[in-house]
C-alpha cells in the first residue's frame, strides 16, 4: 500500500502579527513544522501550534531557521557549521519545550527557507546540522530536500531521514529544484502538479523540466496554508491522493514502512 | 551535618560580547544558572557553558529572563501571565537540548533580574513561572527569593522550590530584601557577609536592617563571578564554610536533606 | 473657521508580516503616525510609507515605541528617561531619515502604545520625550493625550503640542480616558462617536461616562485603518465633519491657527 | 603638506555589555566610526559616544552594518540592494539625530563588517550603499576600501569619498586584502607597519604579499582601540606620521585638500 505525509509550514505568527490558517490547515495535513522563534513565531504561538497540533491528531515537528525576523529566514547568512548547530539544537529544544508541556511527542526536523536551501547543497553546513537533531534526540526524522546534501548526511550519520518533495515546482535533470527566477520553474496547473505528485509516489519518478524522467521517491510532499487557494488546493490533493489508493499518514509511519 | 548550595548568574556573554569569568567561578560553586537567549546569552555560549558546567561537575540549571537585551531583562516589563509562562517554557526547553546534547540532567531553574523581582511579590506571575516549570517537568527545582511569593506558589504546586539568599544584601524585618537605592542596602564588609551567611544556614536567622531577628533559612547563597573581587569573595566563602563544617553541595542533594 | 487633523498609526508591517491597510487609510487622513523599527515597522517599510505619505499629501510625523516587537509596544517597560530620551532622539532620526531621502518635511511625534500611556501620567517619562523631540528640532508638534502630562511637559518646554482625542473611547471625569477593561469604555455606536467629535471641535466639550460636561478641546483625531469597518468609518467621519463646516487640515496648519 | 586621518570603530557597546575603550581612543583618532544599533551599539551608547567625540573634537561619522548583532555584523547576508540601501537611510538618520542633538555635524559614513567587505566587490550592493548615503546627503563621505567597488560607485555618483587603508594587513597584487585565512594576511611588525603606511601618505605606494610594489593612495588609517596593545601602537603611529611631517586630520579636510 502507498503511502505518504503532507507536511506544512506553521506557527509563522509573531505577537500582533498574524500569518497562515493555522487551525484550517492543520487538520488537512499529517505533519507540522513549527516555527521556533528565529525567522517566525514566539513562545506564545508556539504553545497555541502545539494545541492545534494536538487537537487535530498531526504529528509535530520543528522548523528552525536563520536569526533573521525581518528576512523572514529567506535570506542565506554565513553562519559557521557550529553556530549553525548550537542555533539548531536551541530551537529544537524551544520546541519540544512546548511539546512536552502539551504531552506531544516531537517527530521531526525540518530546516527552514535560506538554512534549506543552502543546506541542501552544503555538505559542511548539512552535516552540522544533523549533528544538532542527533546530539538532541537521534530518533528525530531529518526531514530534507529529496536528493539532497542534507539526506546524504543524515544516511551517513544513521539520522532518520525523510524526502521532501513540491507539488508546485519544476525539477532539473539532477533532481534539484529549479531556481525561482527561471521560466517553467512552477508547475500552475493544478491538476498537472497532483498527477505529478502521484506518479513520484507509485513510480518514484517525475519528468524534469528538461523532459527526461528522473528518479524521485518522495515521503513528503511540502503543502501551504496561507490561503484559501492554498487550503483548496490541499483538499484537492488529499481526494486525488485517497482515490490513488495512498494513504496520507505522518512521517514516522511512512519512514517506518518505506 | 550543615549544606549549602552556591549558584552563580553565567552563560551570559553573547555573541562578540564577552562578560562574566565563567570558567573560573563555575568550578568555586555547585550549580550554575544558564542565560537562555533572551536578556543574555546566546545558542553557542549556551553550549559552551554547559561543556564548563560538565568539565566542573557543577549542576545546571536555567536562568530565563525577559526579552529585554538591551536592559540585560533587568527592567520590569508588563508580561501577561500566559505570555510569562510561553517565556518560561521556551527559554528552559532551549536550555535543556543543550543539557542534553551534553549528556547533563537540568537541575533547577531561576528566573533572572526583573523577573525575579516581579516575581517575588506579584502571586499570578510566580504561579505562571510555576506552572510553566511544572508542565515541562515536575522534578525541576524552583529556586526563588526566600519567603517570596515564587517558593509560596512552588509549595502550593507540589513543584520543589528552594529558598535563596544573598551574602551582600540586607534585609527588612519582614524577610524582603532592602531595596537597593536604600541606605544599608548593601553589606560591604566581607566578613560580616560571611558571618551573616554562616548563622543563616545554622540558626536559620539573620539580623534585619531594623535590627530584629528574622527567620530565613537558606538552600543556596547566591555569588557572582564578574571580577576578581568576587572570585575571591567566593573563593574566602567556600573556606569559611568549609571551616564551620558546612558542605557545599548542590541543590538537589540540599533540597533533598532539608 | 473649524479645522481638525485626523491622524492615524501606520507603517506596522515588519518583513514578511503585512498590517494595515496603509494605501487606502493615507488618502483619508491629513496627518499619519509613521512606525520606527522598534515595536513595529523596518527600513523598508518605512521608506514605502513615506512614499505613499508623500503621493497622498498626507503629513508625516514618527511613531515611536518601546522596543518590545513580540509585545507590539503595547507592554510597559521600566525604561529610564534617560533611555527614553535616547530611543526618542533614535527613532525620530531613522524616521526623519526616510523623510529627507524622500523629500518630505517632518511634521510631528506622537509616542506609540505602552509609551504614550504612561507618559500621559509620568512627568518625568513625559518631559524626556520631550527633551528628546526638543534636541532634535525644536519645531516639531508632540502629538499627546489632550490633558496629559505629555501636554503640560510639552508647554512647559516651548515645545509645540497638539491635542488627541479618540472618537471612540469615553472619558472620565477629570478628562482621562476610562480604562478598557472598565464597562463604558468604548464608544460603540458611529453615529455618537461622530457626534462627540463634533462638539468637542465645535464646543470644547464632551460629555464623560459619569455624565457631566467636561472640557476638552482637540487639535487631532485618531482614527484606525486596519480594516473594512474602519476605512469605512473614516469616510463617514470626513463626510460629517466637512458637512459641519469643519476642515481636515494637517497637524500643523491646525495648531498654527489654534 | 602630506595629512591622513585617522579613523578607529566605537560606540560598539550595547547596553549592559561593554566593548571597547572609547574614552582612551577617541582623543588619539580624527574621525570616529559609530555604531548605529543594528550589528552593535544602542541609543544611550550613541549618545553617550557622540558626547565622548564632541569633548575631543574628533569629527563622527556612521558605522552602518547587518541586522547581526550576536553575529556582530561580521557574517554575509545577502540583503537585497533596495533594503541594503534602507539599511543604510535608516542607520544614518538614527546617528544623525544623535549628532544633532549634541550639536555635531556627521562627516561620514563607514559601512561595518561583513556589509564592507561584500561591497568592496559586489557593485550592485555598493551602488546602493552610495544612494543611501547620497539621497540622505550628499555631503557625506563614504569611507571605503582603497580601490574598491565602493569608492569606484561614490566617484559614479558624485559623492565624495575617502580611501581607506590597513596598518597590520597585507594586500595582494591587484590591491585587494590579502584574506585572512592565507598566511602573510597580517602584519604583525609594527615598525614594518608603520614604515608601510608612512610609504604608503608619501608615496602612493606599498609592496604586495607577492613582492609587487603597487599604488595604494590612502586618506584614512583604520586604528584599533580595543586593548592596550592597540591604544599604544595609536600614539606609536602618531609619533611616526607627526615626526614625519604628516599632519592628523579629520577625513573632511583631507578630502578637500586631495
Amino acid at each position: 500500500m502507498y503511502a505518504i505525509d503532507l507536511n506544512s509550514d506553521l506557527g509563522e505568527s509573531y505577537g500582533a502579527y498574524v500569518m497562515g490558517r493555522d487551525t484550517e490547515i492543520i487538520p488537512l495535513i499529517s505533519s507540522a513544522n513549527v516555527a521556533c522563534g528565529f525567522h517566525a513565531g514566539d513562545p506564545a504561538t508556539m504553545d497555541k501550534t502545539a494545541k492545534i497540533c494536538k487537537a487535530a491528531g498531526a504529528a509535530i515537528g520543528a522548523h528552525p531557521g536563520f536569526a533573521d525576523l525581518v528576512g523572514f529566514g529567506r535570506r542565506n547568512m554565513a553562519v559557521s557549521p557550529a553556530d549553525a548547530k548550537a542555533m539548531i539544537t536551541y530551537q529544537i529544544g524551544a520546541l519540544d519545550a512546548f511539546c512536552k508541556a502539551n504531552g506531544l511527542k516531537m517527530q521531526h526536523v525540518k530546516p527552514h527557507g535560506a538554512l534549506y536551501n543552502m543546506a541542501a547543497k552544503d555538505a559542511a553546513l548539512a552535516k552540522a546540522i544533523c549533528e544538532g537533531i542527533y546530539a538532541y534526540d537521534p530518533s528525530l526524522i531529518l526531514l530534507g530536500l529529496a536528493g539532497s546534501e542534507m539526506i546524504t548526511q543524515a544516511k551517513a550519520m544513521g539520522l532518520p531521514w525523510a524526502a521532501e518533495v513540491f507539488a508546485d515546482r519544476a525539477y532539473e535533470d539532477d533532481g534539484t529544484l529549479v531556481a525561482r527566477t527561471k521560466p517553467g520553474a512552477m508547475i500552475h496547473n493544478e491538476d498537472e502538479a497532483v498527477a505529478r505528485v502521484i506518479r513520484m509516489i507509485k513510480e518514484g519518478k517525475v519528468t524534469s523540466l528538461g523532459g527526461k524522467d528522473i528518479d524521485l521517491k518522495p515521503d513528503s510532499v511540502c503543502v501551504h496554508g496561507d490561503s484559501e487557494k492554498a487550503l483548496l488546493f490541499v483538499q484537492k490533493i488529499r481526494k486525488a491522493l485517497e482515490a490513488e489508493g495512498i494513504a496520507i499518514r505522518p512521517l514516522s509511519q511512512v519512514v517506518a514502512n518505506r
